[in-house]
């Protein structure tokens, strides 16, 4: 049994999709980054990469190589469940919580949580997916970006 | 065993109490919300809905609902622990920090520890609470809000 | 079996070595602090410290105290192994994550992970480090502060 924890952060710009968790949300702005910057995909693949401790995101999916220029996080969240899989291990439960002033993802949080337990073979009752703001403080707040974090245990199999 | 993790955040504002862990602290500005803004509290109830996997304090308590004005975070919390001892769960131990440049918290830390044991039925040598500053940076360093995160392991029973 | 988490921040200024995970790393800036301000080995006591229920950082090591002046935060990792020792305990595993605009420290974690093994006697395999960036914003993005989270578990012997 292992923990993990993931801590991930994308700007908020014009003219890019707002992907979270693999839903695309209606917005006027979307998350700025190499890759579809899916900002709770990269923290859930980092609290795995954490409770394996083989590194983070950056060292498996360098943002300097074009192979990732624009990638569907979802992949990258496949790839990371096979490694872990690989490795022996299976998800005991994850709980993550995104960081946004808007806009409110309430009603995208079921989809998240079946794209994520598709992918990591897990039920849906060792997922949750938690949704806050800081109140109007801070860079989440001003709506400059948005956070997520995320746990997990893990057991071997 | 199951792990969850909380992160809460609220304004630091004239007239009104300043509210942690159920402890009245002295001060001059208080915690902004629509229920008491107990922030360390609500960090540990969405530790524990998250190791429950079933949401967040947003979907149990919303903040359209004129049922939790002025609420009594404390009361949330023995709702928080009848769900969980009704799923068949009980805490393993809880480690949360709050995150705040000013008042001193050290020497509320015991009450509010004796306040969350009772409540949620647990030795008090399973919970603690940690107090850090973020060195005048940010948000809570410029006293503007308070943070506190919150993790929980909870068993099976 | 027991979880913690620890969260900690400091400034960087000039005419300050920036040493983290024991590591002096070659920077224009470094942080500042009572002690050397080792932002990721504070992080890792405090997650050990609040899975052991015994408090925080500031509690064994009050910042009011001369003999930690410039301490080694290494030599204060060395007395947190020794109480979880005394305690009962031992390391399951530990990931924490720095997060830094800047330097790059991926060249670094290697020797960080090292030096957490040797003192608190684990394989290497327990330890894993990350490093994220929050794209330029707040105050790690502004390069005014780095922070450093960590969580980690603990085992009864
Ligand atoms: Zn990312
Ligand atoms: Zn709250
Ligand atoms: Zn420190």
């Amino acid at each position: 049994m292992r923990v993990g924890i993931g801590y991930d952060v994308h700007k908020l710009v014009e003219n890019r999709d707002l992907i979270i968790g693999g839903v695309k949300i209606p917005h006027e702005k979307g998350l700025l980054g190499h890759s579809d910057a899916d900002v709770l995909t990269h923290a859930v693949i980092d609290a795995i990469f954490g409770a394996l401790a083989v590194g983070d995101l950056g060292s498996h999916f360098p943002d300097t190589d074009e192979k990732y220029k624009n990638a569907d996080s979802l992949k990258l969240m496949e790839y990371t469940y096979k490694l872990m899989n690989y490795m022996g291990y299976k998800i005991g439960n994850i709980d993550c919580t995104i960081i946004a002033q808007s806009p409110k993802m309430a009603p995208y949080l079921d989809e998240m949580k079946e794209n994520f337990g598709k992918i990591l073979n897990t039920d849906l009752k060792n997922i949750n997916i938690k949704a806050t703001t800081e109140e109007g403080l801070g860079f989440t707040g001003k709506k400059e970006g948005i956070a997520s974090q995320c746990i997990c245990l893990i057991l071997k199999k």
